[in-house]
């Protein structure tokens, strides 16, 4: 170790606290208060935990739980993107890469390139451990909107076509919670808290 | 697998939502608003993951997350105690551990044990993981308020033993951290931001 690397590990995870201050569109279960990015990332990382077992392929845990920690620092320089937000693409935007670079690089290089790839994994969605914790990504919302009366999707009046096709990622990470998925997806319909495509 | 595992997951899933509700006498930093236990355990999870290599003895990074994750969830039912009340000792107390029961109980049967188990090895503080696990529950609160004039020490009047004797533990898990915190500490002293014993 470098006399200097906790100088710039203690530099990291102050900038890393404004995660808190960063407001998701989806409310806390039962809630109409915002979650935040923090907590947003904790709570994936406990479904991570209890949830590995249903992944379609065996995971490192570890390496799933880096992702989802660090998944959203990004918006720290680069900001929330809605996930039906049809103006901006929710994918790996060249301003994202900028604000990885300036985030983690505040970290020993080594540290920071190893952040950076686990990032760019989680981004780019092809290996196991992404596509488990991307399936954590989409069904977190999913149950906070089925239980405040259909959350986001009623607020910017998403139709079930939209919001299948963006949950049907799930099906790559996860078979089981997928099948559970798509089944409160339609229940959601019979309630009359999602609405039908053309209703 | 059994079927209806998944829906007891789900519902530890919405019950640990409320961990965000729970309020830290500490703050952000350079802030005054105060932290919520979710916030604060994803904090120690990214600290874990960029100082491990400081930790006394290697450590397995996935319990030591496992235990910053949910070291805080009883306080859904017990409350959060403040490292320095006087009236309340900050140990795993009876109240503590029917919650834990309570909580994690919501989930099948042998993964509510292996959470209460390593909650239980964190709150014990034994092994080279809890070592490391507690280092990190220390040494982010002296962190913040280093940056927030004082923070707690100066609202709740905690004079410099007392920040000494409950921040040493950072020494168990971590020498290297120890020895900034220790410094930062003094350095609190010289500012006027920590009081001297009688001062």
């Amino acid at each position: 170790m470098h006399p200097e690397d906790l100088l710039k590990q203690v530099a990291f995870i102050k900038e890393i606290d404004k995660l808190k201050y960063i407001q998701r569109k989806t409310k806390l279960f039962n809630s109409d208060r915002p979650e935040n990015d923090a907590e947003h990332s904790w709570h994936l990382a406990m479904m991570a935990i209890v949830l590995a077992e249903h992944s379609n392929k065996p995971v490192d845990v570890l390496k799933v739980l880096k992702m989802v920690l660090i998944h959203d620092i990004v918006e720290i320089d680069a900001g929330d993107t809605f996930l039906y937000d049809a103006a901006k693409n929710h994918t790996n935007t060249d301003e994202e890469m900028v604000a990885a670079q300036r985030i983690f690089g505040l970290l020993p290089d080594a540290q920071a390139e190893e952040l950076i790839s686990v990032w760019k994994e989680f981004e780019d969605g092809q290996t196991d451990e992404a596509k488990f914790a991307r399936s954590m990504d989409r069904f977190e919302p999913l149950l906070q909107n089925t239980s405040n009366d259909g959350g986001t999707w009623a607020e910017f009046n998403v139709p079930y076509h939209k919001v299948y096709e963006k949950k049907k990622a799930i099906n790559d990470g996860s078979a089981a919670i997928w099948k559970y998925a798509a089944q409160l997806i339609n229940e959601s319909v019979d309630k009359g808290i999602l609405r039908k495509d053309g209703a």
